[in-house]
């Protein structure tokens, strides 16, 4: 696993073992990451990373979408990038929509979905580009805000040009080597560029020929690689290849894969792109296209098959995929294909924002663990990410709550979901516990609803906190409301499918960790119970007003996850930091109101019992810092109850 | 434990428990230390710890030296400063000889005597400094220089006139007020002050409350905390005490204890200070005036039962020890009145130095572990230390070695001494394997000298290298010369006797290390057999010339010591870096000739042997990063003479 990370710092000066015993000269270049490199592909770009993975043999593959209409769709495709991210595309790209204001900030703009696919869904993003029509200053501020946004990668393409009657314009942008030499001009070398290729000559073309020296010419005016246009067949697509090679194009080309998902949808893809669809495919398609899901089978087969030639031809090592935003028949093909990895292994124990100014960072608060998206959300003005040690960051301060109900914050399910999964009408705080409790058993509620989020966890249980399931059900029937928690671990493998992250070979650790709303009477005894534990548990315990107990070693931070690896520095990405914490406070007590209390009437009577629960509880979180012992703050809970009793 | 670390951040704003769920106002500001704080003292001035210390009710003792007349007698003095540090004094204080060029750099001088101190040492220091017949020019220029050397505490005094006719100068340094005004004046409050208290009243003073009111003039003029002149008598200082309280003292104010430790520097010590014996120490000392044991047991009966009255009285919190240099006595009523702490707890697993730069400073490379006073030197010019990553750091310099023969780097031992320890006459490279053998072993070497020191290390070996020590010698006698090493420790208390570090309530943790030289041809098997343990250990093998042979990522340090506490981030003390060991390996070659080949004349056969040595063999580090397991370096070197056979 020493040789896992390949070359992560490009001034490497160090040689490596050669079996012999002469080595070789040593450099006394000073130059190193100044980070520990867990994951070397978070400090390289786009055709770095095509190049190395191509070298190591290594299929790949990326994803297409377009953006959404609506912000509801906006919403679930977000959640799709999130399961179809689990299965480790290289990158996915956002098409470009000149009808749709596509570099605005609506949420719905190509624009904002690739931003939110970098940052939030720490994916490696392309956003789609295109040029006719535009003025250069629209052009340049759409790249610039790109820039600002931390994407990397531009696929620049000339666009449909607006009305019948197009023509070319003097100086203006009529094809895309317009725009790649205009990126190259204005922003050097920032972007990586990808153009389209055309596997039988784009339809305007004069000629195959003609299109290919269009493409050179696109490569030669700084283009870093080619996705072509969707093919229906194998030869096709290898014959364009050698054809790129005979005439002197050397960059990467991507196949583009159209896994046939629907009678109507190929019909229509096939008259954009004015393609003929050959006759043995027309004639398995016919008889059955009123067959849905009969012709997704078929697709899923042709792809593939075609895919399997593809990468047994030695000449393709990348696939790329027209998903038409849809989940099903891509992610079949892919895991037919064995290229759709689901590691259990993490880079580090949250997901890490593809954002080039966030490489470094290392380490997060605990209390967003459940909101990801929220957190980098509140973060994105940061300058410096803390990196290696949560303290030495000065405290930057967290984004405030105003635009808190932003689409990417907001709940997944519609208000009539919520209802029935938290109750249509509260009878007292009891019917709010049982709510809790639904939620980490898993068991529908009273009204038959299975509970699948809260206000503070948009998704069901994590796996480690399946881990904890009992103890916490029995805590939260009795008003210990959880939001958060972990076990303790006291070094197991960093390849565990359940706790484990970071490079194999490793060793993870956590201090049990345990955060949960509970009323003043519940604290008060806590707080008796917790002298008996004053050198072991540390403790914040805060309220709406921010009255704030606490036995921690003043502001700082306790590590409570953190990674052994070989020939590497300690890793530590989760901390409880007492000052982040009341930033925390305030979102997390605001949930109770703006996601839950607004569901009922104003006045009414379950509206009041979240609003007298946000305004008399207590947000308290715990660490056992014993963590070679077994955890006891479930002993601490127990302690509590029966003082009260 | 969590409550060991009282308020290293003066703007805390966390409020602690109070066993009530009323709290207190939690404050929104940000303030926070840079770094964990594993040892409050070390963020502390001395009037500060002097306080906490009063304020918990803890006791505590201070040391005061005098500078030596030689170059040996300082290394004699610097080796007594670690041996007495031990027992956990606040402070050591040096004094002032106007005749021996204090300010100077001599080796001797005071300036560089509490330089020492402070930077090598790790100890707290206050430097004596006397202002009578000196120009304002001359002291600001001592001042300048005792605070670019990480000085923080000055004690001033007057000094003594030269020559029997001295007279006041106008607007001249007269009195020690003069001094403290001007510290004040030109350093602000940079300085801690200290000024000297005489309970029975200064010689020279009209009378003994003419001498209060000096006294209280020094303190109003910025002094900290005063030190008393000796007294024999405990009454004699608590009227003392009670004087200055009833004028308006109201700093801390330090009883100087002197054991009387022979008859001759008591008569000496009582001529200088112009103070008089009082008859019942006279009468029990004259009847043994030359019997020195029988002395100094009654000098030592005599402090502990003074000290005993002084600390029943509650008035007084510290003690201060003329020490004359020497360590018994001292050492002996400090024991015995329970005060002198051998904490086996280090605050980390390297001596701290106590330069006020260097307080961030908590990672290191492991090359140094045996000298640790190399390093500081080698890497006193840099602006900033190594916080929490080594990687963070940018690469900073190593000093170079020219001055690597200065005094504090010298061996203790006299040529003469090294010799018989490290042989006489070397007969071929055998005969240094066995040196290394019997350093390890502690065994007689075959001239019946005991090898108490390598080259690179000063010291026998440590205890916790004690646990490798059958081991290390089978290696050692067949040519794997041990320079370094570490077991690995899988999570044992902070406050292990052997291997523990830092707060109580921790866990402690290592991966084994191995560092060596060896011939080529070991070198050559080593690398064969390492390829099994390619995933598990990783190795930097480097020879004179700078060949280099590592599996290490890309320059990134492997943190090989840390610890886990409670409420606070990691710390990883101890790294294996790849590019300091470039510097460490000239160092370490360095050794060979400086302080072992030139013990002979040029071109005689013991010395072309080290030079051959020097010239041919590598030094290997090892890191087996699998501390969960047994330590496999032994299996690696085991499996290493296994192929040579």
């Amino acid at each position: 696993m020493v040789n896992e990370t390949q070359q992560p710092c490009s001034a490497s000066s160090s040689s490596r073992s050669d079996g012999s015993s002469s080595g070789s000269e040593s450099s006394k270049d000073n130059s190193r990451c100044s980070t520990p490199v867990l994951d070397a592909d978070r400090h390289e770009r786009l055709r770095e990373k095509m190049r190395r993975r191509q070298d190591a043999g290594d299929k790949w593959f990326s994803l297409e979408f377009f953006p959404p209409r609506t912000a509801n769709a906006a919403v679930n495709l977000i959640s799709r990038f999130d399961r179809m991210g689990a299965g480790g595309p290289l990158f996915i790209d956002v098409t470009w929509h000149p009808a749709g204001d596509p570099g605005s900030d609506k949420e719905t703009s190509s624009m904002i979905i690739a931003n939110t696919a970098v940052n939030y869904c720490g994916l490696e993003t392309i956003l789609h580009m295109t040029c006719c029509n535009q003025t250069k200053d629209d052009i340049t501020g759409h790249l610039q805000k790109a820039k600002r946004l931390g994407l990397k990668n531009i696929m620049a393409l000339r666009g449909d040009p607006a009305g019948e009657e197009w023509e070319e314009e003097v100086d203006g942008f009529n094809h895309a080597v317009d725009l790649v030499k205009h990126i190259r001009n204005e922003f050097d070398d920032y972007f990586d560029i990808c153009v389209a290729g055309y596997p039988k000559g784009h339809p305007e073309a004069e000629s195959y020929e003609a299109d290919l020296r269009h493409l050179k010419e696109k490569v030669f005016a700084g283009a870093d690689f080619i996705i072509t246009q969707l093919f229906f067949r194998p030869e096709t697509f290898l014959k364009f290849m050698k054809d790129c090679q005979a005439i002197g194009i050397t960059c990467p080309i991507i196949p583009g894969i159209f896994p046939i998902q629907g009678y109507h949808s190929l019909r229509q893809l096939v008259k954009l792109s004015k393609l003929e669809v050959p006759q043995e495919i027309k004639d398995v398609i016919e008889p059955i296209k009123d067959n849905d899901a009969a012709i997704r089978n078929y697709g899923v087969e042709l792809a593939v098959s075609m895919c399997r030639e593809l990468l047994d031809s030695g000449m393709v090592h990348g696939l790329h995929f027209y998903t038409l935003n849809r989940e099903v028949a891509t992610t079949e093909v892919l895991k037919r294909l064995g290229i759709w990895r689901e590691d259990p292994r993490r880079p580090l124990p949250w997901a890490v924002s593809a954002h080039p100014k966030r490489r470094v960072e290392d380490v997060r608060p605990i209390f967003w663990a459940s909101r990801p998206k929220s957190y980098i959300y509140r973060t994105q003005e940061w300058d410096d990410f803390p990196n290696g040690r949560w303290g030495n960051s000065s405290s930057p301060a967290f984004g405030e709550l105003k635009d808190y109900y932003l689409f990417y914050l907001k709940s997944k399910s519609p208000r009539e979901e919520l209802l029935k999964m938290w109750g249509e009408e509260l009878t007292g705080e009891e019917s709010v516990f049982e709510v809790f409790t639904c939620y980490i058993t898993g068991e529908p509620n009273r009204n038959g609803y299975k509970v699948t989020c809260m206000p503070w966890n948009d998704d069901p249980l994590a796996t480690e906190t399946n881990l904890l399931k009992d103890q916490l059900e029995k805590v939260n029937r009795r008003g210990i409301l959880t939001i958060n928690s972990q076990p303790n671990i006291n070094g197991k493998p960093s390849t565990d499918p359940i706790v484990g992250w970071g490079p194999s070979g490793g060793y993870v650790f956590q201090k049990a960790y345990l955060e949960f709303f509970t009323s003043s009477e519940i604290v008060t005894a806590l707080l008796k119970v917790l002298k008996k534990y004053e050198l072991r548990v540390n403790y914040h315990i805060v309220n709406v007003k921010g009255q704030n107990i606490t036995n921690a070693p003043d502001l700082q931070p306790n590590a409570v996850t953190w990674g052994i690896f070989p020939g590497r520095e300690i890793i530590q990405p989760t901390v409880v930091d007492p000052v982040s914490f009341l930033s925390w406070k305030d979102e997390a007590f605001a949930l109770w109101i703006e996601q839950w209390a607004k569901l009922y009437e104003e006045e009414s009577p379950s509206r009041m019992i979240i609003q007298y629960i946000h305004d008399n509880y207590y947000l308290v979180n715990l660490v056992d810092n014993d963590f070679p012992l077994e955890n006891c703050l479930w002993q601490v809970v127990e302690d509590t109850f029966e003082l009260l009793n």
